[in-house]
């Protein structure tokens, strides 16, 4: 754990350079706007330890792994976001000595992530070996308002010296991912071109044959006076660079203007891309760095409108929240269905794919909340449109008849992970996929999405599950054989309760679901059935069946689910007893070792009751808590929040206030000590949800808003925006009261602790 | 299934050349000799399909495996058998035309091998496209009197034309695996040397550091006439070759002798490589080809005095038995304790590692009746001699105090395979490695083995399995959680029936000798525990304890043993029920779908009957067989022997037969349509095990044969030999009555039919 980063409400600050921590604030200081986005790394160039990183959405490349017994069925490569051509570039060197903070004395140094405003800044003085000092401001951003646009101005003043500096501000598209099989490199130049103060090269990705087009224009001020340089251009395979020398006096001040651009053929025709990219440079360099930011700001204020959360009393807490909230908006806009939420969004390279069930378990109810609802609704497409390779994907599999099942980790619809134990046993991310549409509806009313889209995914799931249980002669039950549930130290188990338990729900909504849409609109359902070639009264017969026959395992005399046969086989010991030398388990058990134990990675049984909490009362809640909980290491950072959200349902405020932290600033002080990879975007969800589903017992029942709170200890309040059925609501929680603003048009029903109340528009309501 | 082999009782005979059929050959027809061995190439240039394959005993690689997700624990690297120099080669040019029986006519082709006398010889006369023919005859063996000698003798002759013939007789180590990762070369040249009429290649493996020095020296006759050939020599990266022409008139025969040698850094100093190949060379080309082959051929009459079995009225089975045994001897003499018997012997690269369990479970039977009592002996010191790595490896895996677990895969006694589901948890190879000392003890009486060695092996495993159970408070019993069986299509399955009864077995029979080595040798005994640290009292009672309360999964409905926890909760099919498009499922299902099927790879509970079969009557037998065999799929070539052993002792002489089908022409006539890949040399002892102990019945039971015998229907008789305690007997089962020669000095006692015998020496006895 480190505890480098200044605690400030609105920034995320370091100071002072350290270079033993500089991958880790590459990570920490990312930025992205949901298109493209990159590492906080240094524009000028930089010799110690850096993980070079950009990032363009939806561009991957698929690495072929090879092992050497290959299963049938393995998906043949693992799907990788592709480290992308590096843009933000300029080598300063004054005189003959190059700027490098790995190599020159560095005073003051000071890099801020302006999360009001949506930019990152740097200040520094650098002394070189000669002794000469120059100080550096930089700023530097990807835009919201303007997504294929970054924009960088870096101001540099002569201290103590007169001296020629030479500049080259530069794309470098000869880059490689940090993990890539073979060391290959991933991208193939296409062209390249340099005119004036622009330099554009364009990229192709080997196999999957992405275009992307990379422009930059640059301007240099000296004392703030456009100097109009000369640039001599210089091209290298996979390279253009804008060079150019300019004399300064000590006390001059030079200011670099960097416009960047990324296109790429998933959005342009290719031969429009060079087109393109121009016309995206010369405007954002019109607009000015200046108006550019003022944009950036004022869009980031209004998205802050939408989704802060305030914590008083916990400079702390408020930092952390805060930073988790931006981070995710970096992440994902929800402005293009294809896209999706990557677990390290543009911050770093591992887990590789873009897509996993985090999406639909973690981040929808974050963007349903705080978000327009079109936002979700392309969350919900996304999978949609991938319904026909999840179908294929099934049939891999031996599945027939439209069954689908969604993939693992994706980029395309295509299963592009290759572990067995995950890929084909991990299948309980089809029931996240169903109840997202769930969630989605019962928090938007929107039932014209199950009629358009919906229904069909579920009778595709639904099928799914149909055919993967089997009537066990020996139990007289459905069950389920061979999967793996959310707590993956465990694989290949049978009947894991969670999976069960999702499986049967999945077919009980889509059961409801069909009813629905077939009362409410007969002729869409008829041509819907024709579509999937329904056998409407044998398959609803047969799911019917199968839920009302499911196989739960449980212990009657612990009076709990157990999260799959054999459970209580195991060694029963608590997390509490496990030497501390023991953890993680991960790094230190061999893996056999790990999944012969009782020990879960993350909330297994218990993600279930968060999932269904209305068919359990508290009590039976408490005892599978109490049981589980001190068998669960958390080392999924996705796992904290939902015991967050239950202990606060429990009324353990402690507890709740506990995981909280685990979650909250699990980045900024590098608690799981993996920083450095990048950040834990999906789990940033997971943080929302613990202080808005957790400390304000936020839930929608029958359509209304109900709110249970609690203020944390430490705390003096809290409060947040949410967005709920075109209402925009003010919820704060403070020591004597819950206050609610209804910032709408129209009034609205919500439940406080049980009590129903009435908030007019524009009025607020305080019980 | 191919049918293209001729049928003789001793040679294997190809009629014809069809290059479709060329990978199958090169692997049926391949020569070794324990310390090398190789395919059956062809010594000219052949540019049709071929695997090039040359191999040296105990020199492999280390060949790095990555995957996208590494567990803890994970073995680095999968150790490959390497492909080595290729030493057959002779390259023919008459005139300007290359000798290549791909692109010439291939006339009165016919690949023998002649199992009786070890070589490999081949005729055929090839037209080339100038219409010029030759007819060609070579031989070529790898000598098993010398074992470091290879010896080649191809004869030429000018059909119907006078012209030039060049010769370019090489050395060729530019070689690689066919499946090596990173299509990398292995090898690395130290030095080459050629001098007259030899030339040496020492090559160098990357990592491993095996240096291996290749010589050959060749003469030429024209017409049985020394020439004293002019050599000019050729050195290229890794390959030096001997050039030289001969002009031949229509009518002259050309016969070039070649002898050849590999000697390794395993058995010499590096420096006195050369100076050994140089020496053997000269040695072998002093005696001269025939003399070696009169040697080879005499000691190949030897082995077969020990160990042939005759087959009256069945050429099939009597050719397939014998190339069983003759394989068998190719892979494995026993003269050196450093080697094993790797499952494709020399005649392939697949499966990589030299040493599975095989060994112990399947070839230990065999080596035991049919070759010299240290010949097994060695077996089992391989295995104490890794003693020290099998604790490491345990360690690894988070055991203590000197429990040794066995690597599945090795080459040196480490771990060198990597899937976590067999490496971890197929953990019941190491009761077959305790089995294997037990069988070696009842078989041979050699108590001072286990003082010896066999003692703190057994000490090692007894440890393993008593830290690996775990007491279920749930099922007040001992458990073993997260194991794969022999049946790998099964992964993690909790008490697997077979696992848990050999590790209780393992437990009580290490009680067992520990008893019997301190009454016997207390001084000894008392050694020993010293030098394992045993805890006498404690440990003993503890595995006490585990032996006594032990579970073992069974119904009592269907009275049978379960395969493992939860397997009666599957669909219940039989193979009889899948359709043929469906097999073999390894190839056409997904691996979830095999997992999560009833269905069986290989014997698993029925490899425990075979085992500990005085533990059971045939009525519970009968029980078992008749609910396992409908449900495995023999997809190892391991199980069908099991299986037939097993109908035999049930009477079931009909389904006995079908089952030994199913082995002993495995290869022959490429059942699995994967002989090309190599040969299945371990499961060649299982089809010996279904004659001896299926169709003869044989046991040793307190120290005496037993044999219970009958005839298949389609045979006249069937005979073989095996040795026993110093004696060696020839026993033949024919329609009328059962004979037993015994060859040796002294009487012996044994049981046919229940009934005790006395044969007195070089005598007969006939019940």
């Amino acid at each position: 754990m480190k505890n480098y980063i200044q605690k400030n409400e609105w920034n995320i600050i370091e100071e002072d350079f350290d270079p033993h921590l500089n991958k880790i604030s590459e990570s920490i200081f990312s930025l992205g706007n949901g298109r493209m986005g990159q590492r906080a790394n240094f524009e000028e160039h930089y010799s110690g330890e850096t993980l070079q990183g950009n990032y363009v959405a939806g561009v991957y490349y698929p690495d072929k792994t090879r092992v050497g017994w290959w299963k049938n069925g393995y998906p043949e490569y693992f799907a990788k976001v592709l480290n992308a051509a590096n843009w933000i570039g300029l080598d300063i060197t004054i005189g003959d000595e190059r700027l490098d903070l790995f190599t020159c004395k560095v005073i003051n140094f000071k890099r801020i992530l302006n999360m009001q405003s949506g930019y990152l800044e740097r200040l520094f003085t650098a002394e070189l070996k000669s002794g000469k000092q120059v100080q550096v401001n930089t700023k530097r951003f990807c835009s919201i308002t303007s997504d294929e646009i970054g924009a960088i101005r870096y101001e540099l003043i002569a201290l103590n010296f007169s001296e020629t500096i030479h500049i080259n501000s530069f794309v470098d598209g000869d880059v490689k991912n940090q993990d890539s099989n073979y060391d290959e490199k991933f991208w193939e130049e296409v062209s390249s071109e340099i005119t004036d103060d622009e330099a554009y090269l364009t990229l192709k990705t080997k196999k999957t044959g992405f275009d992307v087009c990379t422009g930059i224009s640059t301007q240099i001020l000296l004392n703030g006076e456009n100097i109009n340089s000369d640039f001599e251009p210089e091209k290298k395979e996979k390279f253009v660079g804008l060079r150019t020398s300019v004399n300064l006096n000590q006390g001059d001040a030079l200011t670099i203007f960097k416009f960047a651009t990324n296109v790429s053929s998933e959005n342009y025709e290719r031969e429009h891309l060079l087109k393109t990219a121009n016309a995206n440079i010369t405007e954002a360099a019109a607009k000015g760095f200046e108006t550019l930011l003022k944009e950036q700001s004022d869009a980031w204020v209004e998205k802050w409108k939408e989704s802060d959360i305030v914590i008083e009393g916990d400079i702390a807490a408020q930092q952390a929240i805060r930073f988790n909230i931006f981070q995710l908006f970096q992440t994902y806009t929800g402005k293009d269905a294809r896209l999706n939420i990557g677990p390290k969004g543009f911050t770093g390279e591992k887990y590789g794919g873009s897509t996993y069930w985090d999406t639909e378990a973690y981040c929808v109810p974050f963007y349903l909340a705080t978000a327009p609802q079109e936002v979700t609704r392309n969350l919900l497409l996304y999978r949609y449109k991938q319904l026909d390779k999840a179908i294929e994907n099934a049939e891999k599999l031996g599945f027939k008849n439209g069954a689908a099942l969604y993939p693992m980790v994706t980029m395309n619809g295509e299963e592009c992970h290759n572990e067995w134990e995950i890929t084909f046993e991990e299948i309980h991310r089809n029931g996240a996929i169903a109840y997202a549409i769930f969630n989605y509806v019962r928090y938007t009313n929107d039932e014209s999405y199950l009629k358009d889209y919906g229904l069909e995914v579920l009778i595709g799931i639904a099928r799914f599950w149909s055919q993967r249980v089997n009537w066990s002669a020996d139990k007289q039950k459905y069950v389920m054989l061979g999967v793996t549930g959310p707590n993956e130290y465990e694989n290949n188990v049978n009947n894991n309760w969670y999976t069960n338990t999702i499986a049967a729900w999945c077919m009980q909504y889509a059961l409801e679901v069909a009813e629905l849409v077939k009362a409410n609109d007969p002729q869409k359902f008829a041509e819907m059935a024709k579509i999937v070639s329904l056998d409407e009264a044998a398959e609803f017969e047969l799911w019917q069946k199968i839920v009302d026959n499911m196989y739960y395992p449980e212990d009657e005399n612990l009076g709990v689910f157990l999260q799959q046969d054999g459970y209580l086989d195991k060694e029963q010991i608590l997390v509490s007893e496990l030497p501390a030398a023991d953890r993680p388990l991960n790094q230190k058990w061999s893996w056999d070792r790990i999944l012969r134990s009782c020990f879960i990675k993350q909330a297994d049984v218990l993600q279930g009751f968060y999932f269904f909490e209305d068919r359990f009362d508290d009590e039976i809640l408490r005892r599978n808590f109490d049981f589980y909980e001190p068998r669960t290491v958390h080392e999924s950072s996705l796992s904290p929040c939902v015991h967050a959200i239950l202990a606060a349902k429990l009324g353990d405020e402690k507890r709740a206030y506990e995981f909280y932290l685990r979650t909250s600033r699990l980045d900024l002080d590098d608690y799981n000590n993996d920083t450095e990879d990048g950040l834990h975007i999906t789990s940033m969800a997971g943080t929302w949800m613990s202080v808005v589903e957790g400390f304000a017992g936020m839930r929608v029942r029958n359509g209304v808003l109900h709110f249970n709170p609690f203020l944390p200890e430490k705390w003096n309040s809290f409060s947040f925006n949410i967005s709920f059925r075109g209402a925009v609501l003010n919820v704060r929680v403070s020591k004597e009261k819950v206050r609610i603003i209804n910032h709408s048009e129209s009034d609205i029903s919500v439940v406080i602790s049980g009590k129903q109340h009435t908030i007019q528009s524009d009025l607020t309501v305080m019980p």
